[in-house]
């Protein structure tokens, strides 16, 4: 494709780096930040410089915070004993809005990936070890919340393997049939497990 | 939605305001960014504000440009007496990647919408008005290449009224049912027009 100008062509590969952007969906935003008003692109532009320069990270649990230490953390009504391993800032945002959860958190900072070259060492395991082996902490229960994949499973593997002498129980979020969703539509895996880890009512 | 940081609440608002982007889209390019060298970051930023900032139209056909007059104006192997009439620089981008039409173009910068305010008057009309008027630019044809919606219908009316003493020929590209189109699937209005307009073998 032959752009009309370089600022433009310069604009919209910047924009397609974006997951999920594509070089059609580029040029439409780029245009469309041509038609705002100036202050509007700067303000776009500043909030994204400020997002990456001045972003600092909760120093107990990883997860992004304006101060060194998160308000999750911080707070004097959360269970201390119960810690929550997440894969990013998105899953503690999902669970704080089911409103079900109070203990605290742990963010990994990704999932091992093997495929894109993300080991443990590229993540906050080390940290959690400590946190759950630290005596003074009094974890007493370690809730592995991480995505139903392949790498999910791997991770959860690798922490358990690691976490296995602590003496502190870990468990794992619930694998089943959505609620509202349908047996018919449901794969085969999920089901599978869904009866496996049946409940009694 | 409660946020980590106010840092990551100011970039998703910005990045949110983005044309067909919602806030989980704007979260996860946001934590992205995140994960990203600060010199991609600061790329992406400079290079939207060079893109507002520098960006300059074509003096004739007001298509972005990064000289004073763009490469198909100054071009001296082009049609100077047809002239397209397109919406945006994507229309122009379009038609040359066809490698069908040697002519000029007149970008409108939009099409009248009084639904989100956009008259005439927001448009370059005037100037186009004037291009085919002008008897040294001894332009012959006028081809109306605007959206098949209603805005552009409405464009395209408005344009032929106002070209209509000039006695230059205007066209407008045709309707029909697309190549590898099948009739059964195409909308009526669209199968009704290519039946009017059929042409002879």
């Amino acid at each position: 494709m032959e752009y009309p100008s370089k600022l433009i062509e310069n604009a919209v590969e910047e924009i397609a780096k974006l997951p999920g952007i594509g070089k059609k969906t580029a040029l439409r935003l780029a245009l469309h930040l041509l038609k705002q008003e100036k202050v509007e692109v700067h303000n776009l532009s500043e909030a994204l410089i400020r997002l990456r320069e001045n972003t600092r990270y909760c120093d107990q649990c990883f997860n992004i915070s304006d101060a060194p230490t998160c308000t999750i953390c911080n707070s004097t009504k959360r269970d201390r004993s119960v810690i929550c391993v997440v894969e990013d800032t998105r899953d503690v945002m999902a669970i704080e809005n089911t409103g079900q959860y109070f203990g605290l958190y742990h963010v990994l900072g990704g999932i091992i990936a093997p495929i894109e070259g993300i080991g443990p060492s590229d993540l906050t395991i080390e940290p959690l070890v400590e946190r759950i082996f630290d005596k003074e902490e009094k974890v007493s229960e370690v809730i592995l919340a991480l995505p139903a994949t392949m790498e999910g499973d791997t991770t959860a593997f690798y922490l358990s393997k690691k976490l296995k002498d602590s003496g502190v129980k870990i468990t794992s979020i619930a694998r089943g049939v959505p609620v509202g969703g349908e047996l018919e539509y449901t794969d085969e895996i999920t089901l599978g497990r869904s009866i496996m880890n049946r409940q009694q009512l």
